[in-house]
């Protein structure tokens, strides 16, 4: 018998709850074993099905798993995250595709015109950008989901990593995110979170 | 025996993968039962473990319950958000706030000069979105994993917002979220995902 806590409330199992937020953390080192295109495929397949603005779907994400391939984003890398980026079983870079908008007619059927609202390239950055974001959110609870630890660093140069591996100029690098099964152990002991009071107020009436 | 898929690779039970992803909905209409405080906070209590950058956690919420704080709202709101925003049994609006890292002191102990790190503005406005974004992405989970509905709108004046409900400037107004039991029935077949093809590829090496 425990007593009836937060927890208690949600429909999620504690389990689940565990597994995705209470228990999991950020790793920054991995064990040798690999992560393999099925499971990838298989975290996609799971998180795709979160909301997105427009049904838009910005997210596009490139991996690199070769050490020939980490080489190449190395040398971008801050020092701090140069070691655990050269040792994950997999890197992903993670960006948004700023002409997203072209598959609107086929992902927002009942409003095909949605594209032409869109035209405008500086409203759709800040939208693409947003929304890929918002799919991060979802791929970082996704990877759990596998059983696997995400390591999310924002410390790159972003501009270098964007003419190295999207010359195009159609996509808008926006973190990067190591993979792979963490090796035992975390670094540090969890850092502190914020109240629930502290982040979340009710507006009150005026009187 | 049914036939092996991906969901079976993945270590969240199929219940939860319905519950987060496969089978839940944005809503536009929902019952008249309440979202309690109590709901909200196992909700934020889930999802605060999300991982943000410097653990800095820059996501506020401000709940609109009552007709009277709905009403300073929904002049704000597109005409085609207006309905579902007054009738939600709850309406949020998520901001990020931009002075987070005063607090980075305490929420990232063992680099405590984070905060000087955070001293431009334009820069700090430009993290505080992002990793707010982030955790608006781990909230609609959450609010999902609590067994209700989320619908996120982004139809709104954010400039208009931001003055009517944080006059402090020190808040950048994101999205709003309504939150609430679904109506039986969704609106519309479930919109088309892209495939896992379209949105990630391994980088090739150079041969």
């Amino acid at each position: 018998m425990t007593a009836t806590t937060t927890a208690d409330l949600l429909a999620l199992d504690r389990v689940a709850q565990d597994l995705l937020f209470r228990a999991a953390r950020t790793a920054n080192t991995f064990t040798d074993e690999p992560v393999t295109d099925a499971q990838v495929a298989a975290i996609h397949d799971l998180i795709r099905y979160g909301p997105t603005a427009y049904n838009g779907q910005p997210l596009r994400v490139l991996l690199l798993r070769s050490a020939a391939a980490r080489a190449r984003l190395l040398p971008y890398v801050s020092s701090s995250n140069r070691a655990k980026t050269a040792s994950a079983p997999l890197t992903a870079i993670l960006a948004a595709d700023v002409d997203f908008h072209q598959r609107l007619p086929e992902l927002y059927p009942h409003r095909p015109q949605a594209r032409d609202w869109l035209a405008d390239r500086a409203a759709r950055v800040e939208q693409a950008r947003f929304n890929a974001t918002l799919q991060i959110g979802y791929l970082i609870v996704g990877v759990r989901a596998a059983g696997l630890a995400a390591g999310p660093m924002a410390g790159f140069d972003t501009a270098g990593v964007q003419r190295e591996f999207f010359p195009d100029g159609r996509h808008e690098v926006l973190l990067l995110l190591n993979l792979g099964h963490p090796d035992l152990g975390a670094p540090h002991d969890r850092l502190p979170r914020l109240d629930t009071g502290e982040v979340i107020r009710t507006l009150d009436e005026p009187g």
